[in-house]
C-alpha cells in the first residue's frame, strides 16, 4: 500500500519508517524533521553494486551522486559500502575529505568548476575529473602540469539522447549547458586534444541523459552511442578507452502512478546491449561507472510536519498548513513535483479528503502539493511527506529566515541525529 | 540607460554601483558577490515615509517587509530611518531583536505561526500581530492570557482583489492559503470574536493583494473594500478600527519593459481614494501601514559573477556559465523571472550578443536568464545581474553544497562586508 517497502503502519495505526514510529520521532525531535532510513540506503547501494558485479566482467563502480543529499554521515555510509561518490563542487568534495573518503573513488563533475576547485581536486588526488569542456581541459592541463601531476579524466559527452522526462531535467540532448557535443565533431576533436595534452590522462567518457527515467531504452541507446564513439576514438587516436561512466537518472516511485523497474533489471538490460555492441565493435567491455543519487536516498527519506491551520474555502478548496514548506522542500514550487503525503498518526484511516498542502512561508507559491488525498486533518496532526530523501535537504533554503530541520537517521527501530537542526544563532552567524 | 539611477558607467567603461567600480568589488571580495547600495535603501525608505506623512493626516508607518532580504544591517538601517518592519517568522523577529529594533514598530505576519513564535512575539512585545485565521486567534488568546498580556492585533482579510501579476504571487483572491475571507461572512464573524476575546485587542485590519503590481487600481480597490468592511465592523460591533495595513506589492523595474509608477504617486492616488471613501462612510482616516520589501531592496542590489566557459552550439544557442546560479538566485528557476544582466568590465560596449546565462549547478534548470542580450562574453569577464537585492539572498540555498556569497554594502564609493561569505566549514557545522 505505501510507496516504499521500508514504510509500514504499526498497531497504533501510526506510520513507521525503519521500524521507528513516525509520530514518536516527531514528538521526540520536533518538527519539521527529515528522517532517513539507513538500511534502505545501504540496501540500495548493495543492490546496484551486486548488479554491476554480476553483469560486467571488467568490473565497475557505483558512485553515489552526492548532490541528491550530501552530509558527512551519508558519505560515511557510502564509503563503508565500498562505493564511490560523484561530487559537483568543492563543498561536496570537502565533505568527502572530512570523513576520509578514499580519493580514488571520487568522480568530480560540473559545467563550470573553478580554478581553486580543480586545484583542490588534484591536491586531494580524486580518482577522475569529468571534464565538461575544452576551456576546462586546457585549464586543468595548466594546473596539473604546474603541480607536477597527471589528471585522470573523463570527457563529458552530450550524446544527443533525449530521455522522456520533465523539461527541466533533460540533459542529454544537444541544447545543453553540459558537455561536448558528439554530432558536430566537437567530441572527437576534444578527445584528440586530451590525448596529447600535458598533465592529462584520458581514461574514459561520461554521459548523463536525464533524471527520473523509467524506461531502459534511453540508457541502452546512450550506451551504444558512447561505445560507437569509443570505437571512433580508437580509430582516430589509437587509444582504447577502458572506462565508461553512464551517469544516473534512474526513476523512483514518488506516487503509486510511478512504476520504476528493479534496478537490477536496468543493469541486466543495459549490460546485455552494451556487451553485444562491444563485441560487434571488437572493443573490450569497459569498466562501468553509474551514478545513482535519487534512487539511493529519495525513497529512504520522509519529512514530518505538524499540521497548523486547516482552511476550508467552500466550493473552492481546503488548505492544510504545515510548519515547513518550500524552504525544506522547494520541488513542488520548482517543478510541480508529485509527492505522496499522509497523516502519520492516522495512517490506518482512509485517505478520502482532498487538501492542498500549504507551507508556512509568506508566499502563495509555497505549496507542497495540490489536491492531495489525505486522512481528515486537524491541528496537531503529524503529516508525513514521502520520498523526500533526495533534493530536499540538498536544495533547502532559509527563506523567511526559517532554520533548516534536523536530519535523523533511523535503523531497525533506533534513531540518531546525523545533521543537527539549525538554530536562530546559526542563521545570524555571518551577519556583521 | 541602466535600469536604476544608482548604477552608472565610469571612465574605464566599468559598471558602478553606489560610486564603487563593480569590477574592483569583484576583484577585491571575490565572486559570486551580492552588492547592495545603502543610499538607495535609505532613499527608498525616506520616499515612502515622506509620502505617508504628506498624504495621511492621522499618520502611518512604513514597515519594511523583511522577507525580501533579512540580515542585521538591513534591520539597523530601517531602524535608523525611523521605519518599522514586517516579520514573518521567529528567525526574522530574532534578527530584529539582535539589533535592538523597537518592538512597537514590528508587525508579525504568517499563515501558520507556531505557538513558540507567538509566545516569542508576545514576550518581545511586538507592536502588532497580524492574525491570519481563527485557529491562530484562539491560540493567541490562550497564550496572551496565560502571560497576563493583551495582544494588539490586526485581522488578515482576503478582500477578493486579484492583482494582475504572476500566478504564483497572487494573494488577494479568495482561493488563498492566507487570511479570512470577506465575501462569505467569515471576516465579520472573526471581527466579532476578536472584539470579545480575552487577551486580544483588535486594532485594525490587514490585506495584501499581490506582488510586483504596476497598477494603482488594485490598491485603490482594496483600500475601498477594506474601509467598507471597517464600516461594517463599526456597525455590527460598535468598534471603530483606526489602523489599516495595506501590505506591499509595489512593482519594480527588472528590465526596461517594466514601468513602475513613482511610489509617491501610488501614495497620492491611493490616499485620495481612501480619504474620499472614509468621508463617504463617515469614518476617520485610519493610521496607514504599508509594507514595501522588493521596492526598497531589489533595485539596491546587484550580483557579480565571474564568467567561466562560453559554449556556442551553432544554430541553437550560446551558453555562458557563471560561478553562481540557482543557489544564490532561484527566481528564474522558480518563476522564469526576467532580469537585466551585463558584463561589468565592458559596460560601455554594445550588448548585441544573445546568451543563455547558465549557473554552475549540476542541473539543467539552473539558468539565470535565457536569450539575454549581453556584451560579447569571454572567460574571466565579470557579469552583473541587476535588481537582485530582493528574494535572492533571502531565498538562497546551498544546493550542490555551494557556500553562500558575502553581501557587501556600498555607500558613496566605499564598501564594507555586512554578511560574511559562508565557508566550507560553515556548511558542515551541523553535520555529526
Amino acid at each position: 500500500m505505501l510507496i516504499s517497502e521500508n514504510l509500514n503502519i504499526n498497531e497504533k495505526g501510526h506510520l513507521t519508517i525503519g521500524g521507528c514510529d513516525a509520530v514518536e520521532l516527531a514528538n521526540h525531535y520536533g518538527t519539521p524533521l527529515y528522517v532517513m532510513d539507513e538500511n534502505f540506503i545501504r540496501n540500495a547501494l548493495r543492490e546496484y553494486k551486486k548488479s554491476i558485479d554480476e553483469n560486467y566482467e571488467n568490473g565497475g563502480m557505483v558512485a553515489y551522486a552526492s548532490k541528491a543529499c550530501c552530509f558527512k554521515e551519508i558519505h560515511r555510509i557510502v564509503m563503508q559500502e565500498g562505493c564511490g561518490i560523484d561530487v559537483v563542487s568543492g563543498g561536496e568534495l570537502y565533505t568527502a575529505m572530512q570523513v576520509g573518503f578514499p580519493a580514488e573513488r571520487i568522480y568530480f563533475h560540473g559545467n563550470n568548476k573553478t580554478e581553486s576547485e580543480l586545484r583542490m581536486a588534484l591536491e586531494y588526488n580524486v580518482g577522475r575529473i569529468v571534464v565538461d569542456n575544452l576551456t576546462e581541459l586546457y585549464l586543468l592541463s595548466e594546473i596539473s602540469t604546474s603541480l607536477g601531476k597527471k589528471a585522470s579524466i573523463y570527457l563529458r559527452i552530450t550524446p544527443g539522447i533525449e530521455a522522456h522526462t520533465h523539461d527541466f531535467v533533460k540533459t542529454g540532448q544537444i541544447d545543453s549547458k553540459f558537455g561536448i557535443t558528439l554530432e558536430n565533431g566537437d567530441a572527437i576533436k576534444a578527445a584528440k586534444i586530451a590525448a596529447n595534452l600535458d598533465g592529462i590522462s584520458l581514461k574514459g567518457l561520461h554521459c548523463h541523459i536525464g533524471s527520473q527515467i523509467f524506461d531502459e531504452q534511453p540508457f541502452i541507446l546512450a550506451a551504444e552511442v558512447m561505445l560507437g564513439f569509443m570505437e571512433q576514438v580508437r580509430r582516430e587516436t589509437g587509444i582504447t578507452l577502458t572506462e565508461l561512466n553512464l551517469g544516473g537518472g534512474f526513476g523512483i516511485r514518488y506516487t503509486n502512478d510511478d512504476c520504476p523497474k528493479e534496478y537490477s533489471e536496468y543493469m541486466r538490460l543495459v549490460s546485455g546491449a552494451l556487451k553485444k555492441k562491444a563485441a560487434e565493435l571488437n572493443l573490450p567491455v569497459p569498466f562501468i561507472v553509474i551514478e545513482p543519487g535519487r534512487s539511493i536516498v529519495a525513497p529512504a527519506g520522509i519529512t514530518l510536519y505538524t499540521v497548523g491551520n486547516v482552511k476550508d474555502i467552500p466550493g473552492i478548496r481546503s488548505y492544510v498548513s504545515i510548519d515547513g514548506g518550500m524552504p525544506d522542500n522547494p520541488r513542488y514550487a520548482l517543478y510541480k513535483s508529485r509527492y505522496t503525503a499522509l497523516i502519520a498518526n492516522k495512517a490506518n484511516q482512509p485517505a478520502n479528503c482532498k487538501y492542498t498542502i500549504a507551507g508556512r512561508c509568506c508566499e502563495s507559491g509555497d505549496l507542497i502539493q495540490e489536491d492531495a488525498m489525505l486522512q481528515q486533518c486537524q491541528r496537531g496532526d503529524i503529516m508525513a511527506v514521502l520520498a523526500t530523501g533526495a533534493y530536499n535537504y540538498s536544495m533547502s533554503s532559509n527563506y523567511n529566515r526559517l532554520p533548516r530541520p534536523a536530519i535523523v537517521m533511523v535503523n531497525n527501530g533506533k534513531s540518531r541525529v546525523v545533521v543537527k537542526a539549525e538554530t536562530y544563532e546559526d542563521l545570524l552567524r555571518n551577519d556583521i
